[in-house]
């Protein structure tokens, strides 16, 4: 098998998130208990494994192709996407009002990690149908739902999200794709975009792609910019499909790695018979995108711990398999047992494990957030999910990029050669810390909008938060050291924050050390999250000694291999001088 | 212009070593100046730029191909090889007594990072010959000597070493290909070695692969390996090539880079009449072979180098053409003004500067080690040179791998499209840190045998280097600062190195932290130099302010944002813990 989920993880981590949120307080989220999370889990991990898992070298190896401006998706997609949306897995937490499961994030998120570890590039639909529904749903005018919403639930339809033009990659204010209004209350589109997630396809029946264009009016900037849905065929009043609307593949990406998903180059209008629908109001696409943009840094975090799990479970495999060299007294040895071995595992295992608990109190989060009805309350939640997003998405998917490097030193040699599947994991990880936002732009926004804006706010909750959970941890005697020294981190965090706030700062300066910045706040929620997880585990621990003790050894094991270097990336936010502003390149 | 020579630094960087080493003092030196070396690297460079640089992508694309037992090199490659060893660029550092030019390795090193930048692929080879030659000239009778060497030397033939066996990479000592003495004194050789550069290819007419085997009466291990002279075609007693040598390779590797330089699967014997002539004495195999690694191992180290360079200058260019992002009061910039794009560009170009600066260093070491009289500076020298060998090798090759993820970064989307070509670079780069012995066994070979072994001496040694030019550098007003700090991290290391020497050191917790310490000294190996630059940037300022005003910021650049994280791994090393043992996997 060359994947299965880390269910005891899963279990264990979803537990410590609907804790930690208190979700057992929202009646709203009584048809769900935990022992039913389970039951979906160990379902979600049949199909992950059987089905999706099998698909993913090929995938690669055999990757799109693009003929007749057709996408031809890689042997066996379509039916696993046939499979997929017939047992219900892409409705699972998208609206029962459109014929979804409505299941609480703190379920799908799991979930979406197994799909995501076992096929990334198949599984990217999910997420795009996941934010198109949100937006429908938020923007669109009843017509517009009526007609659209449940064919994307059912997965009739996929959506694709048309923003990147040639030119405008990061800055979309940039954007020059027209949007002309017609008589009947329509718009003519035309222009051309690039990069476009499963833009074209042969699995789906029909395609809605959510255009960002121009109207001719627009004021210039990204306050120019509307939404529209504009599907491959168009969609009649009573919601059945007419002529071909004039939306053309012009070609698709060779990429480093996810070549199992087609990346588009579109061409809308080419004949001027391409008709969008208005979403929401002119103008105000943006506003629309953001929230797509939120959910999809989310699920973008989250694929930095499905990689991550994938390259540890791999090289755990083969460490166990591999013999090579010998310990004295013990003559030739599975690699496993070279400590130098062990302790890449380890980094793998113990910077993974905090991820995913990191995620999946976020998704606990947001079900807060949705069944509270304390509306102080759901703002605050909202700010530290707000604040919790770049960190989540930047640092998780840079930690899964060094996680796949240190999966292919395991294998050694082999690690290269790639029908061992393991560099695929490599190559696949790579785009993760570039799209949905590269890691300066997540480090820029957790820097400027999530604590500089608010002066610190919403940072200072969090810190309490993770001082409370400390404490707690102190009081165990096994524990103390480590909350002792997690502290004295949270002291060095605290004097950061006041460099960062302070009406002297240099901008420049700050900018240029702001990924260091977020690094360091990743591997502050990494440690934050493993003590946690170690205090409960500490508590648990006569239930089963070997999986709570190991829980207790990732956290040390972190403590002392990780979490010096994300202490040295404070110092460095400390000591930022002006070397980036005078150097002359 | 894909790739020019960083022709200021090599210049710059050359001199630096020339001194530090005294080299004025060899007259057998004499031969070379400095204005001469110059004149060289700015041949080497033309070449690289014109000649082979711009083979480097047709390599990645098309690769190597196997048909009927040959393997045909991408086009162009043939064409270059001639060229190559015609122009005398083969013979350059290679024994004047053979037909090379005999060139002093410090000015041979810039000459190879410019090959390795170019094109890695394309110029495996040399190195090759480079090892092969050594190994010839040291351990071989004359007769061998003089059929093989001067053939080698020309390029007529290549040399491919066959070490590696699918039970035996890291762990010769399992070895199983046979060697059987016969009456005229050769060896019939029988058995499959997989691995092997350039064990196959279609560029000269010979290749000589040197291969480990085991006679029969041999003693098990690695104590019981001896080396041969095993050529594609037999070599008669006046030195012309004879019948077909039963060599046959059975497959190329589908490897994750480097796809213009093949990796073969050899079976040699298949039919009984594979020959090969015995070097040196029967199982002295391991002695021979370890020259070549540590040779192998410090071309590897420079790899690391001259793809950090590539990365680097790939990215500073596209950062200068790359239109995206405003800034408040200038409008649309070229993504070089962010200052985040600068940060990773300095991050880049200070690590890449600063392992430069030690490569020629170690390259002028060897210099003075084989043109010194002194039996007792030899041997000190030695030792310097075999400490810095596994820190070189390791560090240098695991830099590169985070030089070419941040030149991706800065490519954003495009980056991950392989047209671009940054994506090949870190492709390349993923093998440096595996083959010639991974960081894992560099860390280890640091650990004990360059450090535990002499109980620290030689490290000692380095050590007092360091604070020398420590204590220069702290003369000048504008470095005092730095100076102070990197004694600081000096009397950290030194607390390490008690730790690691102390008798109650547990040796699996010591193996734990290898690597960690190994990056340690690696960053702090770094740090030496670039403040040993910095010194000498500021005596030369007038000359060249803005040059060496530059010099000086990326020693306080590096001090800032890479130094602390190294300086965190020694914490590692000194809190080296148990949890490696005791973590149930």
């Amino acid at each position: 098998m060359s994947y299965l989920a880390p269910y005891r993880d899963m279990q264990s981590l979803m537990r410590q998130a609907h804790q930690a949120l208190g979700l057992s307080q929202f009646s709203s989220l009584d048809d769900y208990d935990l022992d039913l999370a389970d039951a979906i889990i160990d379902e979600a991990n049949k199909f992950a494994s059987q089905v999706l898992a099998p698909l993913n070298q090929v995938g690669d190896t055999v990757g799109c192709r693009l003929e007749d401006g057709q996408v031809l998706t890689p042997p066996g997609w379509k039916e696993a996407y046939q499979q997929f949306c017939e047992a219900g897995w892409l409705g699972l937490a998208l609206p029962e009002e459109y014929g979804g499961q409505g299941l609480p994030k703190y379920i799908a998120q799991p979930v979406n990690e197994m799909w995501q570890s076992s096929n990334l590039a198949f599984v990217m639909f999910a997420a795009l149908a996941q934010g198109g529904t949100e937006i429908l749903q938020k923007f669109a005018n009843d017509d517009i739902k009526d007609r659209y919403l449940s064919r994307i639930v059912s997965g009739e339809w996929t959506v694709a999200m048309a923003l990147t033009e040639p030119n405008a990659g990061s800055d979309l204010g940039v954007l020059t794709t027209k949007a002309l209004r017609q008589s009947d209350g329509t718009y003519q589109i035309k222009g051309q975009k690039i990069y476009i997630t499963y833009g074209e396809h042969d699995m789906a029946e029909n395609i809605v792609h959510l255009v960002l264009a121009r109207t001719p009016d627009a004021p210039s900037g990204s306050r120019g910019l509307s939404l529209f849905a504009v599907p491959k065929y168009r969609v009649q009043d009573d919601g059945q499909l007419s002529e071909f609307n004039d939306i053309r593949c012009t070609g698709i990406e060779h990429k480093t790695g996810l070549h199992g998903s087609p990346t588009c180059s579109i061409s809308y209008g080419d004949k001027d018979a391409c008709i969008g629908e208005l979403i929401g109001e002119e103008n105000q696409g943006l506003k629309a995108m953001f929230i797509l943009m939120n959910e999809a840094r989310l699920s973008c975090g989250l694929q930095g711990v499905a990689l991550g799990e994938l390259a540890f479970q791999k090289s755990l495999t083969y460490a166990h398999e591999r013999v090579q060299g010998s310990i004295a007294g013990q003559g030739r040895v599975a690699i496993i047992e070279h400590p130098d071995v062990r302790r890449m595992l380890l980094d793998m295992r113990s910077q993974t494990y905090a991820l995913r608990a990191l995620g999946y109190r976020i998704a606990a989060m947001i079900d807060a957030k949705e069944n509270s009805d304390d509306h102080q309350h759901v703002s605050r939640v909202a700010q530290q999910i707000a604040l919790l997003t770049p960190i989540f998405k930047g640092f998780a998917t840079e930690q899964a990029n060094l996680t796949a490097g240190s999966a292919i030193q395991v294998f050694g040699g082999m690690g290269f050669v790639e029908e061992t599947g393991i560099a695929q994991v490599m190559r696949d990880a790579r785009i993760t810390t570039i799209y949905e936002g590269t890691t300066g732009i997540q480090a820029k926004d957790l820097l400027h909008r999530k604590v500089r804006l608010d002066q610190g706010a919403a940072l200072d909750e969090l810190l309490a938060s993770m001082r409370t959970d400390a404490s707690l941890a102190q009081s165990n005697a096994d524990l103390g050291l480590l909350a002792e020294r997690f502290e004295g981190v949270l002291n060095t965090l605290e004097k950061v924050q006041r460099h960062i706030l302070s009406d002297q700062a240099d901008i420049t300066e700050l900018d240029a050390v702001a990924v260091p910045y977020l690094m360091a706040l990743g591997g502050i929620c990494s440690a934050w999250q493993l003590l946690t997880s170690a205090y409960r585990a500490a508590e648990q621990q006569d239930q089963d000694k070997e999986y709570f003790g190991n829980v207790m050894l990732l956290a040390s094991f972190y403590f002392n291999n990780q979490l010096p270097k994300f202490e040295a990336s404070l110092h460095t936010v400390l000591q930022s001088g002006s070397e980036v502003s005078q150097y002359r390149f």
